[in-house]
């Protein structure tokens, strides 16, 4: 056993209908017949980028190091957009250069290696206008997956597009943001992040987040937050979806550090009416 | 070629679109670089404990016995319920204690060993409270797999949790038992089982289901019985769905042996309004 | 590494909900523990044979030529339809023989290779009646990725049943044909192929669709061109979606070389309401 077995994620917007998936990792196979191919997801919101980058960034860090991960939510594919690899310490990507890896984190000893992927070597011969996951980006990720080096794949870039994301405002009092993304249970995750638990009552925010002028993280007592979600108030901020009764909706602090919305054995989008974008309020009290 | 490579199978509520399910691949990886990972279904409707151990039961007895079961429907996750795991002769389990290893068999010749995983060792650092799929289910499935010992995953349990089942009434004229599961093409499954042909026309039940007093298994002509669903009666119980013309319904016995009610080339379950609950009978005549 | 590592593809109408593929998953893996097994798709409407003959059309060119495709869409399970494998250059295929292999094209050279499945070395002991994919389909296909020679498996059959295809009828002024798949995008794919670019405005059918009369193959102008489909008139063909501005629509040349109709980041089979059996019509200027 070898800790160094090439791995490939995909994600796309593709479904799972079509055979795309299938054809891609037919492709990937013909060029490292070893890899271990893993489906992050393929039921992104067809020409959704934001969210497709935001599963993205849930997902890459439990994979190892060397692992390429293959995004593939194309609105633009056969325009002027390029197709690009980005090589990280945790991790190489392979992706159009359309926001899709916003939310990639370099160390703070890394600066960015980006490639556009415009050396023909490395795709299918003939690649077509409208399939560039099958033609072009497979490809490519299958032969940085093989060991071909980063550098041969393309040429240098200096930059890759980031989005604009939604912002959240922090004052001693409140902090505000919105639902981005709602999860196969209805679960609402809200880009008010990141939290630590310091006790079983107090909440941190990563120092990221300053509130002006403070010089020291916020910090939060968890019973005493009240979070407001369009018409509904909820009290305190738990662990847990067990931590409310059966039925009962609940604001905790999710998997990834972020506030999220939830209710206790079902679908808190549907009872309460979030969807993406909704503004998301934790009321501070002393 | 080895036939001991790890396999590692998963079955989950999680649905496909979150990148949950690559996020515990990805864990999976970095601990057996080498395992076959497979989805049994990540599609159990959210919280249905008593699904996934339905579909469980039909498919682990396919995989090889070395082969470790990861099972996270988990309603409870993050509260009082334990993580536990269960070696068999027949396959090893990793769930949560909350009854969905309730149909996974022992044989005659083994007892129950049963762990819980309450072995740090065997999680990732810092456990969330509303991931345990990730954090302690995952990384202790692969552990398993990559060949750390059963005793060392935890401490040993002497029981687990099982579920109370609908049971079915025998009478020497009647069978009466419920549609337990409705499946992607319609087919409703009940819980009248375990049948095999003794001939063309006979059926015999599986010898643990006895009427009162009787000493041998209950045998049926199949062609005189009449199957109940309902407002409707079928006449007869057949082999297979093209026993009858295309459009019609039909009762026979499934792949696992149970009684099946099903619609050649349609959607029984919707022609005839069965659900998971519906009352079905087998009138017996001689 | 190897090249010759086993490969097997799966395309069925299963769906994901049930653990169908999972066990027969179990069942490859139980005789092939090194084989690379692939979805193609698992969400083929139920029982649609030309799908899924198009599906597999469209992906197994682009695995390698060992690759065993295993195909269960099969209405006809447990009656007189055979299982068969068909060996051919580009894959082996194991499949129900009622269709589902018609777009599989031989080379020239080379003459048709196929067998009846008849052999119960190379089943599950006992088949049911109702699941062949999980009893007979696949432990078939996992010996013959395991090595087993292709004489073995069964019996010779001189030919395999194909489907009755819509045609497409070509003159110098017009070529009518249909739209024959919807796929996960809403896009319209057509029968109307085999086109290549022989410039940036000129597409060739290919040679075996000559106009009656004709010697050489026919061309057309692109931007030249008309497309109907039911009430709708397009202005030209494209070469991609980006090609009109978003919300618009477009005719194209897709990634198979076959005409498309689609919405720059929508869904045309929604807004010009299309669906397979829609005629398509190319109206040729000069």
């Amino acid at each position: 056993m070898t800790t160094t077995r090439p791995i490939i994620t995909i994600l796309t917007d593709f479904g799972t209908n079509d055979g795309y998936i299938g054809t891609m990792k037919g492709v990937i196979l013909g060029i490292v017949p070893d890899a271990q191919i893993i489906d992050i997801s393929n039921q992104i919101q067809p020409q959704n980028i934001l969210q497709a980058a935001s599963v993205l960034s849930d997902a890459y860090r439990y994979f190892p190091a060397h692992t390429v991960h293959l995004v593939v939510v194309d609105p633009g594919v056969g325009s002027a957009r390029d197709p690009i690899a980005m090589q990280t310490l945790n991790g190489t990507f392979v992706a159009p250069d359309n926001g899709v890896l916003t939310y990639i984190r370099l160390e703070e000893s890394e600066s960015i290696r980006a490639m556009k992927l415009d050396n023909p070597t490395y795709w299918l011969p003939t690649p077509s206008s409208t399939f560039h996951g099958r033609d072009i980006f497979s490809p490519a990720a299958a032969h940085l997956a093989s060991g071909v080096p980063f550098e041969k794949i393309g040429s240098a870039l200096a930059d890759i597009k980031v989005l604009s994301l939604p912002q959240i405002a922090i004052t001693p009092t409140a902090i505000t943001g919105e639902a981005i993304r709602i999860d196969h249970f209805g679960n609402a995750l809200t880009n008010i992040a990141k939290f630590r638990w310091v006790d079983d009552d107090t909440l941190e925010l990563q120092p990221i987040y300053l509130v002006e002028g403070a010089t020291s993280p916020l910090r939060i007592s968890a019973s005493h937050a009240q979070v407001t979600v369009g018409w509904h108030t909820l009290t305190g901020i738990h662990h847990t979806y067990t931590d409310v009764a059966p039925g009962q909706h609940v604001a905790l602090i999710g998997s990834r550090g972020e506030l999220e919305i939830a209710l206790n054995q079902g679908n808190a989008s549907e009872t309460m009416t979030i969807h993406v974008g909704v503004p998301v309020t934790i009321q501070i009290k002393p």
